[in-house]
């Protein structure tokens, strides 16, 4: 029976989820995941918002050294915007993550704790709150090897369900994962936590290779509402605990597939989602030009309205590929709805539209721009009421 | 007693609207602005949008002239991307208008005559309707010097009232205009038709430089979901019939006046609105680094769905601040609602949010970035329930 999930998968991690009091709801809200080594190997990639939480701050420069010992992540509060004490709180908890766990035995520095949070922007954390719940999820975790399907409770805010995955070659080397977010993906990464470890035995610049292709293909191409978060944080962990040695494109595989999986729950997740939707744009002349005009088209507020009116609204695909900076040739452009051409040359196709079924909670759109080879395919979803009203009430 | 209304209250103009059968309610969906002269002055800015409807690409041609003796205008189909078959539609409708005024008694060219169209993209317009429809109007606007109200009626799609304004320096020469156009209002102008006129003895030269001086300070700057439309259209037209001769700095600020109050309307109509916002972006390095700012904050889906919620949401505010590729420094950046200050050097005030109070229907976001003098208002809307609903069963 596999009882180590998501994260703790892989040999040589534990992991915890504790309620620290955090949220108001008395839900668990403090994650932990520890490296047991024999590597302590670490690559990241970052939200590319100017403004970015404390805890993002802190997390890019030591993650420089290429090795973290432990993640500790929280829910309940971003510490975005929380000036110079904000940041002073984020150093305190790695502070109080390695002291305790060079109490509880490993020898630790602060420099080795990556820290994420997530939650409302512009408030401090109860920092008594989050101490004690330091002190309290190592012993929690020293408890056994499981804990990552608690950790994956503990980071949800708005999410719905955990998300995790796991990779296994068996009698190998595995690749486990979890994250959460469930709005604010886009473009790049999202208020979304995610938390990648392996047990193959990879050098920190093949883990920082893997992860960057792998993100590029999947966390960046999930667009839900074109806003982007100040605390978005991907890590990938590596403990050698496996003692197998793998090469550079064994390892990115693994992490695009496990990156792909979790990309899949995220959308399934999304704030308000009613449809899940794919925009495929081929015959652009680059794969960039691609990415570029599904990106407009998977953030068109009236495309997605159209979507969650399960309407086939090419006119507004048209006009949202119409707004790129890419020099286009709207004579050219086929549109289809579910494997359905309902616009050729820039034209509709009478009738065509009426055989559409659009009814069902997967909707694929492909808009063939008919000028050379590139492609890219965007994932988002519909712009619901239930997205409305989750967004309106989030704080008040 | 002021009859003359909108575009035909300043001297020289006459105008129509009536029911042609374009639009299955019944209501009046055909409208004709006529230009008596003596001048023919036209000067027009056009959506940017490079999917461009048959009346777009046609209209475009023939202002180059800087020559337009009448306008026909229709609601109830926008005639993009109709393919060539549309782009003759078009031509065939200029042609029958300029047939029609021919016999009627002014010698008119095809060449002479734009056309603009607004509703659903993809179908083509019921040709027979549009061509009795065009003999039709000449005459009822041979009835009478009114007429500006019927053509404002018959332009609208989702607006739900009319909107036309008039400038008059009483005596002397005045400026006059009507509006439509309820969505896609964004980055520039929207599936919006504007036609304005003045009796003012100006030269095609001096309509294009007030014209374009106007719409990048008004239509431009009102960003209700982002969107841009294929068919925007705004056209300027000059009689003379006043004979007065004015500045180009007059004939400036009257354009402005009068394009600052439609998009008031513009924006007062909006699809779904609840609220009515204005986002002021202050402090930036110049007035195009706030434009780009005060733009990101406007189309922010998750700024929007606050607004809607009454929520003076700052740390959604600044994360749409970062995601802009202008280089800010988060720590210097103030934010306030109404008036109140909730943000001070990109960290939250304790308790300020609790003195805000959004419940009324206008909401002012003030942002200074604390890098320079530069600054730009854009204004926008609410992403509400009632949005949605309009926009996802807009089609169906």
């Amino acid at each position: 029976m596999m009882r180590r999930q998501g994260v703790t998968a892989p040999l040589g991690f534990r992991a915890a989820g504790i309620t620290a009091g955090l949220k108001p709801s008395g839900k668990s809200d403090l994650a932990l995941v520890f490296n047991e080594g024999p590597d302590l190997g670490a690559a990241a990639v970052f939200t590319r918002n100017q403004v970015k939480a404390a805890p993002v701050l802190w997390t890019q420069e030591i993650v420089k050294t290429g090795r973290v010992r432990a993640v500790i992540l929280n829910s309940g509060g971003a510490n975005a915007c929380t000036g110079p004490g904000g940041f002073q709180d984020t150093h305190a908890t790695a502070e109080a993550v390695a002291d305790t766990l060079s109490n509880w035995g490993t020898e630790t520095g602060a420099i080795e704790v990556a820290v994420c949070s997530t939650g409302i922007i512009g408030e401090r954390l109860p920092m008594d709150k989050v101490l004690a719940g330091v002190t309290e999820i190592v012993h929690e975790m020293g408890g056994g090897l499981e804990g990552g399907t608690d950790a994956a409770w503990a980071i949800m805010t708005t999410d719905t369900v955990p998300k995790q995955v796991a990779l296994h070659h068996p009698g190998r080397w595995n690749v486990g994962g979890m994250a959460k977010g469930a709005g604010m993906m886009a473009p790049s990464l999202a208020t979304m936590l995610v938390v990648l470890t392996t047990d193959a035995k990879v050098s920190p610049e093949m883990l920082d290779v893997a992860l960057r292709r792998a993100t590029a293909l999947t966390f960046d191409r999930l667009d839900i509402d074109g806003s982007m978060s100040t605390n978005d944080t991907v890590l990938l962990l590596s403990s050698g605990a496996s003692q197998i040695e793998i090469t550079q494109a064994e390892l990115d595989a693994a992490v695009y597939a496990v990156c792909d999986d979790l990309t899949a729950q995220l959308q399934n997740d999304a704030e308000g989602v009613t449809k899940r939707a794919s925009i495929t744009v081929t015959g652009a002349r680059s794969d960039d030009d691609a990415l570029v005009i599904a990106r407009s088209v998977a953030r068109d507020s009236l495309v997605k309205t159209a979507l969650f009116g399960s309407d086939p609204n090419w006119g507004r695909v048209l006009a949202a590929i119409g707004v790129t900076p890419v020099q286009i040739d709207p004579d050219r452009i086929t549109v289809s709805f579910n494997g359905i051409p309902v616009c050729e040359n820039g034209t509709g196709i009478p009738g065509a539209r009426d055989g559409v079924d659009l009814s069902g909670d997967r909707i694929e759109v492909v808009a063939d721009v008919g000028l050379g080879e590139g492609e890219a395919t965007v994932r988002t979803t519909d712009l619901s009421h239930a997205y409305v009203e989750e967004n309106s009430a989030y704080t008040t």
